[in-house]
């Protein structure tokens, strides 16, 4: 058996790994706002940081408590700081989401993302979405292997992001300027996206092998 | 006389003062480079940003270090929660900075920013170093004064954010696409750099009164 404060260091992996599979449902539901041109599911989106946002905030107190009554050290430590960290990204992401949704919203009943480029975004989004959960999964099992996709994945979002540039700086892109500037900030949204979910592997790392990257 | 405890927590107090103006100076440096397409400025910021990064990991592993021997509780648990994620702030400061220096070596010996938006870059990138240098303060002073000056000249970069789109989605525009995606990029780019030193000041606020933000 497990005893108290290993129970309560369970609790709060479980409430990560929580987070993060309501950030892949953000940047999800936020996604399918912009090649949809959902309205509806742009407001969902942002309605929906809230949670996130509580969530992060009952976590962080929840490790400060266990860090104020129990004084982890060694790996336990490591712990906590990384579960600190591992907030601050999943709440990014959250926010992440939230600039992708505001951009869809502001073009509605309009596309944001005309329709030659909705094949990269739909991309971007199902990449965003399956990196968001291998670093729940990364947080659950602390598993490398599980990393080490999450760094390929973020390969594939870095391509898929310079790819939209080469369409947009093509001297046959007809969109215009306001268009232009909504994709290259929605393919830095995208991208910072996966940045955070390959930082939260990062953390995990340093949790298991005490070496901060 | 203070003891060692407390000696080590004014230690890692002043390299977080140090590490913000490091940040201030490369925001600095980056915005030269770009107001001057100066390549040597931008080389110098893209270089810079390795002693931001040491200094990270250092002051992390001071702080960590300051955990595991002293199991600190109450207020100075909050100092060195505060601290690891100051760290993370200033951090990424520095990384936004290196993406300013990046637009412009990408575009030397052009200048990225059209000249009719040289004076909106150059009010940003003095309102950036202001931002650093007084989260540099309220890390050192502790004084709610000061921030509350943060969240005006926040205030200020917002406006100066929304005026760049102003002219970028202006009907005059005659700049074209790629000038119009690196304004947009850029703009992002301080106006986030803006954001973490107002978190800085959040996290000073919740060291001092133990509310999370």
């Amino acid at each position: 058996m497990r005893d108290a404060y290993h129970e309560q260091l369970d609790a709060v992996n479980g409430r990560l790994v929580g987070m993060t599979r309501k950030a892949g449902e953000q940047i999800q539901l936020a996604t399918r706002a912009l090649l949809g041109a959902e309205l509806d599911a742009a407001e969902k989106t942002v309605a929906g940081d809230a949670v996130i946002n509580r969530d992060r905030h009952e976590v962080d107190e929840q490790v400060i408590e266990v860090m104020a009554t129990q004084g982890p050290v060694a790996r336990d430590l490591r712990v906590v700081t990384a579960a600190l960290r591992i907030t601050a990204d999943i709440e990014r992401m959250g926010d992440l989401a939230v600039h992708v949704a505001k951009i869809a919203r502001m073009r509605y009943p309009d596309h944001a993302v005309p329709e030659e480029l909705r094949s990269t975004f739909a991309s971007m989004g199902t990449t965003a979405v399956e990196m968001a959960d291998k670093a729940g999964q990364v947080i659950s099992t602390r598993d490398v292997q599980t990393a080490a996709q999450l760094a390929h994945d973020d390969n594939e979002m870095d391509h898929l992001h310079r790819s939209l540039f080469l369409v947009l700086l093509d001297d046959d892109w007809d969109r215009g300027v306001e268009a232009a500037v909504d994709i290259a900030l929605l393919g830095r949204y995208y991208e910072r996206f996966a940045d955070h979910a390959v930082e939260i592997a990062g953390h995990v790392r340093y949790l298991v092998t005490g070496e901060l990257q």
